[in-house]
């Protein structure tokens, strides 16, 4: 796919991208786009013109419509829009349904079903375990045999832009003999990356790895708020809560599983083995280089490569009990981490949980998040064209805690 | 609410209860009606006569839209169910909308938003500490703080009747070197009491334990099954994932909250006093009697009314750190527990993690469900009138793993 489009496609978004998303102009209602340069495509008026397939479901304020399609539906559409944005014939009928993307609201891409994080990355478990349970070995004994994962909170869930207010709740310190309430006091993000399902699965019956794209819709960057005070407190038995529970981002373009094919690389060697039913025939590392911003400055350079598990692996294990998936299901892949401070994917990893304090290059430090504070996941990933495709940032900005 | 009806009330579903749910006839179309005797009332054709109130909802094949309508909406159609159902000048009119509940099918009752799991039975987290945790203290440090709570899978919310799967996955048995994968080998039931939100919260404030009443429907019995060796080995340090995620059952009929205020008893002393957020000035334990059933022989018999944490105050912590409420986000009360062994809520404590095997009426013995095992929770709590009303039953039998 290396065509040329007549489009402008500057930024990442060329026809080698061409990310859904959901989109609103001022007094209109919410529908489907495709983004190509910094312009929507507007798909509800573009269907209703006749130019692509009839579907009602672009005229939806939500992707799941379209993502239940399935496969098919999906490559089809794509080959359409390639074909139409590169064919000058078709330039005077599109031309009219492309939008400055400075003149819409994007909104939340999908309803989201359920809602899983998983906890993928090797650096990351190792830093956490390192931090959290001190005492215990780095890793748990399951870490390397499965991937270990927990449900969050689906219904809090927002798009890129959403504020994220600062949480309250129970928080002990080691040492102090009794919890106390207020605000989080180490408000944190995680930098991650997250796969939505559009094709719903069989009851009693898993999504075997080779299946993952008859599943899967796309991609989107996903920061998982989390208070760690509140988490370190909670969680023990039964893993974080409240800690979670208050907001998740996700990016506002969607991009398709087909976008990323030229990204797929080896992932790093399992060993041991994993048991049959997390077995992968296919490649399915995906060289995404993730930048992390607090206000605008560069924090840490993530590669989603380095992450043990694949996507693949993932829902293959969290269907093989037999759960069904339903369309805007989200798995979370966990805090993306490298080998090196200038990797990690979280503040609890980068001030290593506040003892080592980062200097950012305005001259200020940071243990935990501040309010005021904008935290920005991008990504590039390799293109079918050659040059770098974009994943649509994740930003948002912590205000101060609710009075009670 | 002493009046009698000229309906036939028996069976605990007089007019003091008077629950909620979905339900359809072959060929027709689901939709809203309310149990009464033996029968149903079939509120959509009830809104079409004029009998109550035009509500569309009640046309629903879920009670989302009704539950939504909020407190004034639902004690003004119970009233107005209460006087329809009293006074005899209506019988003629009411007659035709009964159904013998013999001639309908009864669907799940609502759509389940989020699903959150507690674990507020203080007898049910010693013994599970003792079991699962041998090494540590039995009562972890935050239990008595707060109510320990994860969000389960609420895709896999199903009502009661519905077959379960034996569920696969990876399990190690301690003292083995390496996991296995198969059917589970620990099937086991949790009999828990639930309740669904109907308003949802304002996103950055929590719902004050005094504001449970304007937010939540109603209550249901609910059974969260699990696979005990999948949750052992896999729980670490995140919580359970698969070992619960397969299928989680509850009744087919909900009931308000208002059936349940002659119910409301003193809950267990709590101390350490719980942190202002979780103060409750109203009495909140509930006088549900549960009944365990494991192929129609009773096996247990839990109280409600010995939880350690009311659902008030689960609901206040769940959204204390400004996590919203929707429609159809469903609480359980984690297992229901008592001191004594036929009071124990799942087979984990009443086989005492399969080391004292249970012996039932029929001459068979219990460490952990078999396949074409049937269990079934059912409960009776004291009602308006003077006799119990009853919570209807969550049902449900074991076939056998799939076949990968």
């Amino acid at each position: 796919m290396t065509t040329d489009s007549w489009a402008d496609t500057g930024g990442g978004f060329g026809i080698d991208n061409l990310p859904y998303g959901i989109f609103s102009r001022p007094g209109e209602l919410p529908r489907v786009g495709a983004a190509i340069g910094g312009r929507v495509l507007d798909l509800a008026a573009m269907s209703e013109a006749g130019l692509v397939e009839d579907r009602r479901c672009f005229a939806s304020g939500s992707l799941n419509a379209f993502m239940v399609a399935g496969r098919p539906a999906w490559d089809a559409n794509r080959a359409r829009l390639v074909e139409l944005l590169t064919d000058e014939t078709y330039r005077d009928r599109v031309e009219p349904h492309l939008i400055p993307v400075s003149d819409v609201e994007l909104r939340r891409p999908f309803e989201v079903a359920d809602y899983v994080d998983f906890y993928s990355s090797e650096h990351h478990a190792r830093n956490t375990g390192r931090i959290f349970r001190p005492r215990d070995e780095t890793l748990p004994s399951n870490w390397k045999r499965l991937p270990v994962a927990y449900h969050g909170r689906a219904g809090t869930v927002f798009p890129s832009g959403t504020p994220i207010i600062r949480p309250s709740g129970q928080r002990r310190t080691p040492g102090e003999p009794e919890p106390t309430f207020g605000p989080s006091l180490r408000l944190d993000f995680e930098a991650e990356v997250g796969f939505v399902v559009g094709v719903p699965s069989a009851a009693g019956r898993g999504v075997p790895t080779g299946s993952f794209r008859d599943h899967v819709f796309g991609f989107v960057l996903l920061n998982d708020w989390s208070a760690r005070d509140l988490q370190a407190w909670e969680s023990r038995p039964l893993g974080p809560f409240l800690g979670k529970s208050f907001a998740t981002s996700i990016s506002s373009w969607v991009v398709p599983v087909a976008a990323l094919e030229p990204a797929r690389v080896s992932p790093p060697v399992q060993d041991p083995a994993p048991l049959p039913y997390l077995r992968c025939d296919e490649r399915w590392g995906l060289d995404l280089r993730l930048e992390v911003l607090i206000n605008d400055q560069v924090v840490s350079r993530p590669r989603f490569a380095s992450m043990y598990w694949t996507s693949p692996q993932q829902l293959a294990h969290a269907t093989v009990n037999g759960a069904t998936l339903r369309t805007g299901d989200l798995f979370g892949s966990g805090t993306v981490s490298g080998p090196t401070r200038d990797q990690r994917g979280c503040m609890l990893e980068l001030s290593w949980d506040g003892r080592e304090p980062l200097d950012l290059p305005d001259g200020t430090k940071r243990t935990f998040l501040e309010d005021g504070d904008t935290v920005t996941v991008r990504a590039q990933a390799p293109g079918a064209s050659g040059s770098p495709i974009t994943l649509s940032e994740v930003t948002g900005t912590i205000h101060p805690a609710s009075q009670p």
